[in-house]
C-alpha cells in the first residue's frame, strides 16, 4: 500500500463500456473504494449512449418497473441496476461506478484515463477529448493490438498519447473479458515507462523493481519508421499521489486479477497483436490432426518471431522477457491457441476444406477475425522492410491465407528459413 | 552437412525399445542411412527380450506364418517384420535398424550410445554396461526427468556419464512418442556441452552458434549438493568425425522432427521433470472450471518457477531461454497441459471430488503419474533447502495433493508469496 500524504486524490475515468471496458471498470471501481486515500471513490465510465430494452435475463427484470418497459437509455439502466444489461449481463457492478453518456463530463477533472474501446474509435474519441482533459492526466490503453501501416507501426497507446499530449501506457494479458468479470482468477501485464526523471524519484511499491517513473515536462518519441515527434508532457501537480508502477498496481490488482507492472509498453502491446497470427497457424496444424506436438511447435516458433519482431521494430525498449515470461506474452498466446476464435476458425477451415472467410461468415455472426487481418498487415509491412524471410511462420500463415502455400508445407517452410 | 574426411564411421546403438525408444531408433536409423559417410548404416537397438504373440493388428499378421503362431521372441518379430509389434504397432521401421536382445553385443564398438529406457532401469543397465562399451563413447539421454533425492538433484545424463565414465548429453521436447512415430511434425531440444577444449576446435554446423565441443581428457562435475566428482573423459580418436552440435543435428534432425542443439544440458532435463508438476496444477484449475485465463496463469507462473529452480540449483550452466524459448521448455509444457495424463487426472480429481490416486487407478490401468511423484520429491528437496516459499506454485500443488490446501486457494497462495 502507498501511504499517501497528498492533499488531492486521483479521479479515474474509463472510456469505453463494452464487455471488456465494463469488466475493467468494475475492477477499478472496487479498488478506488478500497483505496480512497489515493483515489476519489466514484469512477466514471463513459458509455456510448444507446436505447436498449431491459434484458429479461437480468435478475433485476421486473415487468412492473417502468425502466423495464420499452427501450431505455443504457446509462439509466446501468446506474439504476448496477449491471451493464447489454454487454455484461448478470455481473453486479460496484455502486461507485457511474455510467456517463457525456464524454466531456466523464473526463472532467480526471487525472487518470483508462482507454478501453474498439480501436476504430480511438482517433474520433481523442479528437473529441482534445482540450477537455486535464493537461497533466495520465492514461492506460487496454486496447489490444498495434496499428500497422504499410511502412510504419504504432502502438495505440502512442496514438492516444500524441493526440492528447499525455503519456499513456498499456495493459494486456490472458484476459477473456467474461472470465475476468466472473472473478475467475487470471493475470495481466501493465506497461508504463514515461520519460525518466532524476534519481530523487520515489521507490515504487510492487511491480517492476526498476526505478520509479514520475513526470518529465516533455519527451521525444521515435516511431518504427524513424520519425521523431515531440510530446510535451505536463508534470503532475505534486499534491497528487505520484503516478508510478505502485499506483497502477493499487488501481488494477485484485485477488482474482493479478497485475505485474513492467517498463516495456511496446512489448505488452505487440504481443497482443501478433498472438492472433500465431493462433491462426496453430489452428491450421490442429485442423490437419497433427496433434499437440505440432501445435506446441507452432507456438514456440511464434514466440520466437514475436521476440524478433518486437526487438527489430521497436528497438531497445522491448524486452524478450515480456514475450516469454509475462501474461501479455506467453500466457495470452496460450489462451488464444486454446479456444480463441482465430484458432477455432483456422482449424475449421482446414477440417471443412473451406476458405477461412467462409468459416468466419458461418461461425462469427458478422464479427471479423483479427488474426487474418493482422497477418496481412504484418506481411505488407515485412515485405516493405525486406524482412519477410526472417519471419517464416508469420509469412507462412499469410501465404496459406492468400492460397499460395499449403498447411502441410509449414514445417519445410520454417526449416528452409532457419 | 558435415563433409567428412575421416576414415572411421560412428556406430550408433539405442538402449531401450519402448514406444519412445523405438520412435527414436527409427529416426536415427533413417539418418544413418542418409549420412553413411559419417555413420555405419546399421543401428543396433537393445531390446529387453520377451515372449509376445504377434499382434493381429499388424498388417504383417498371417495365421499361416509360424512366427504368428504362439509366443515368439520380440526381437525376432521386429527383425522379421520391421515393426515393434508390442510397443509401436503399425509403424514401419527402417530395415537398417536391428533389434538385439544382448546388451553387450548391441553396444560393442559403438561410439554413440542413445539411452531411452524407463529411469528405474538406468543404474542396473549401466552396471551391466561397465567395461563393455568403448571408453571414448559419447551418449545422449532421452530419459525425461531429474533424479531428485532429499538433499540432492542429479540429471540422468550425469548419472549415466558418471557410471560409465563417458560424457552424456540430453534430449527432450514436446514429443509424444506416437505422434513422432507417425511423422507428425514436432521439435526437440538436445543439450550437449562437454568440457571445452581449446580454440582449435572446429566450427559446428547447425545447432547453437557457440563453440564446438570436442573432447577433453577429464572434467570435474559439481552436483547440486556441492559435491565434486571427477569424470575421466577419454578423447575420441581423431579418425572419427568429431562429435559436436552439428553431428547431433545430423543424427536426429528429420523433416518431421526439427532439432535445436543447445549447451544447456541441465535446462533441457529439468524442464522435462518440472512440467509435470505444473500440468497437475493446470489440471486442478481446469477442473474447477476456471477457464483458459486461469490455466494460462498457472503455466506462466510455472515457467517462472522452472527458470528459478534451474538457475538456483544447477547454477550458471542453466539458461533462462532453455525454458522460455526451446521445445524442451515452453513447448513441452504446453503439450503436457493440453491433454497429458498429469493434467487430465488432476482435472478429473477436482471434477469428481476424488483423490488423484483414485483417478490414477480408474484411468491409468496400473501406470503411475509422474507429476504427483515429482511434486513430492521436489517439495522434500525444497524444504531441505529452506526454499519452499520461493516456489509457491510447486508448493501449492504438493499441498493440494497431500490435502492441506484447497485448489481454490492457489491464487491467494501465489499472491502471498510474491
Amino acid at each position: 500500500m502507498l501511504l499517501s500524504t497528498n492533499s488531492r486524490k486521483h479521479k479515474v475515468t474509463v472510456i469505453g463500456s463494452g464487455n471488456w471496458g465494463t469488466a475493467i471498470s468494475k475492477i477499478v471501481a472496487e479498488n478506488t473504494l478500497a483505496n480512497n486515500d489515493l483515489f476519489q471513490e466514484t469512477v466514471e465510465m463513459w458509455v456510448f449512449e444507446e436505447k436498449v430494452e431491459m434484458s429479461k435475463d437480468s435478475k433485476h427484470y421486473d415487468p412492473a418497473d417502468p425502466l423495464c418497459q420499452g427501450p431505455q437509455n443504457l446509462t439509466d439502466l446501468i446506474n439504476k441496476y448496477h449491471e451493464n444489461v447489454k454487454y455484461l449481463t448478470g455481473i453486479p457492478l460496484p455502486k461507485n461506478l457511474h455510467a456517463n453518456p457525456s464524454l466531456e463530463d466523464a473526463v472532467k477533472d480526471s487525472s487518470i484515463l483508462i482507454f478501453n474501446l474498439p480501436h476504430q474509435f480511438i482517433i474520433r474519441t481523442c479528437d473529441q477529448l482534445q482540450g477537455k482533459i486535464l493537461p497533466y492526466a495520465r492514461g492506460i490503453s487496454c486496447i489490444k493490438g498495434v496499428d500497422v501501416q504499410e511502412d510504419s507501426l504504432s502502438l495505440f497507446s502512442e496514438t492516444i498519447g500524441k493526440k492528447l499530449g499525455i503519456y499513456c501506457g498499456s495493459l494486456s494479458g490472458a484476459n477473456i473479458a467474461n472470465e475476468v468479470a466472473k472473478e475467475l482468477w487470471c493475470e495481466t501485464t501493465i506497461g508504463y515507462d514515461p520519460p525518466h526523471l532524476d534519481s530523487k524519484a520515489p521507490t515504487p511499491v510492487g511491480g517492476s523493481p526498476s526505478q520509479s517513473h514520475v513526470d518529465l515536462p516533455s519527451f521525444e518519441h521515435k516511431d518504427s519508421s524513424g520519425h521523431f515527434s515531440k510530446v510535451k508532457l505536463r508534470p503532475l501537480p505534486n499534491d497528487y499521489p505520484p503516478i508510478d508502477h505502485g499506483l497502477w498496481k493499487t488501481l488494477f490488482h485484485r485477488p482474482y486479477f493479478h497485475v505485474r507492472v513492467v517498463n516495456d509498453v511496446a512489448g505488452v502491446a505487440v504481443g497482443g497483436a501478433l498472438k492472433n497470427v500465431i493462433a491462426v497457424g496453430a489452428g491450421f496444424v490442429e485442423g490437419l490432426g497433427w496433434g499437440d506436438n505440432a501445435k506446441a511447435a507452432v507456438m514456440r516458433v511464434g514466440i520466437g518471431e514475436m521476440v524478433k519482431f518486437g526487438t527489430q521494430f521497436f528497438g531497445n525498449s522491448v524486452e524478450t522477457k515480456t514475450f516469454t515470461e509475462e501474461s501479455a506474452g506467453v500466457a495470452d498466446l496460450i489462451t488464444s491457441c486454446s479456444g480463441g476464435r482465430n484458432f477455432r476458425c483456422a482449424k475449421l477451415s482446414v477440417q471443412r476444406g473451406l476458405p477461412i472467410e467462409e468459416i468466419e461468415k458461418q461461425e462469427l455472426n458478422g464479427q471479423k477475425l483479427q488474426g487474418t487481418l493482422t497477418a496481412a498487415e504484418v506481411n505488407k509491412f515485412l515485405k516493405k522492410k525486406g524482412a519477410e524471410k526472417d519471419y517464416p511462420l508469420f509469412t507462412a500463415v499469410h501465404r496459406i491465407l492468400e492460397g499460395s502455400l499449403k498447411v502441410e508445407q509449414i514445417p519445410s517452410f520454417i526449416e528452409a528459413k532457419l
